[in-house]
């Protein structure tokens, strides 16, 4: 087989998320025949992101600083934050430029099958940022699954009192969606939450 | 958006084979979050492989040692060379134990559409090896595909007059293969190939 180093990293790069032993062999045999512009390249920016990247602790989002970029732009609304399941959540809102206050990333959701609960989560850290008097709307931006409806929930209750709007995101037909290919629960939502033009 | 670390990575990420600038994101995502058991030890795997690993000036296969671990290892059949296009073929018939003589890796194929010449294979050293007089058999594995046996055929005509006996890999139905999932052309091979039993 291949050279023992060779092995090695075959090995690391299969348990990445969408790599499977195969597609390994094959990302490891690219970079290997351009060694000096795929492969040193890539060893240098895993480390040097390795080095300068964090956690933020107010919010959870990851960035070379800590607050976050997000937590410290005085352009955003402060009296805004929209609750998200993971990083890779904020970083699709930030792409769609969907939102301009700051975020507040769980780390997860909730799910009995899977034993998380509410320690967990980065849950503790959200209520006195809601509860501060400078917040007056949180965004529960969890996804539309059953987990994430269930932690949204969850926080409707833990956010009773702390004096703010609690919103969701809206339900219903997807930008470009045929009613023929979506799903029933879509449709009825759909149908259920019309509005007048 | 993330951090100008994180977007370098992810960009050098999707230039990957078999990934996108989604996957490149879930991948940096997956990363930074296991920063200390997956992404310093790739960061570092990644680095030593570049510094370990080179080309064997014989056979083209790639190892920490130049000649290659195969083709120093004097348990294997000096008098075959079984000629295949990319290293990964080479790994392929490794992994399977199906040849226990020595390997000559063009690099890739002929192609008039993409303008491979000869020269930008590695033909030339072919010549010699297959002259030496200690080769008998030389096995052209090239791919099954219209540019890997144009390749074949013009080996075929450049080692004329170096006296070995030049084969190819049978053609026919694959082990547990269903005749009525396979194309037309193997079936035609298959049939004109049959073997007594």
């Amino acid at each position: 087989m291949a050279a023992a180093d060779v092995e090695r990293l075959i090995r690391q790069l299969a348990k990445l998320p969408g790599l499977g032993p195969r597609s390994a062999r094959r990302v490891a045999l690219h970079m290997i025949q351009q060694k000096e512009t795929v492969m040193r390249p890539l060893a240098e920016a895993l480390a040097e992101t390795a080095e300068s990247v964090g956690v933020c602790s107010q919010c959870g989002n990851i960035d070379t600083t800590d607050p976050c970029e997000i937590c410290t732009d005085p352009r955003r609304d402060v009296t805004s934050i929209c609750v998200v399941e993971q990083v890779g959540d904020l970083w699709a809102l930030e792409r769609a430029s969907a939102f301009r206050g700051r975020y507040h990333v769980l780390g997860g959701v909730l799910s009995a099958l899977d034993g998380i609960t509410p320690e967990d989560l980065n849950i503790e850290n959200l209520i006195p940022r809601a509860a501060s008097g400078a917040v007056s709307e949180i965004i529960l931006a969890t996804n539309a699954t059953v987990d994430g409806q269930t932690t949204a929930h969850y926080l409707t209750e833990r956010l009773e009192g702390c004096n703010v709007a609690i919103t969701r995101l809206a339900r219903g037909v997807p930008v470009g969606g045929e009613l023929d290919y979506l799903d029933d629960g879509t449709l009825i939502t759909a149908l259920a939450s019309r509005k007048e033009l």
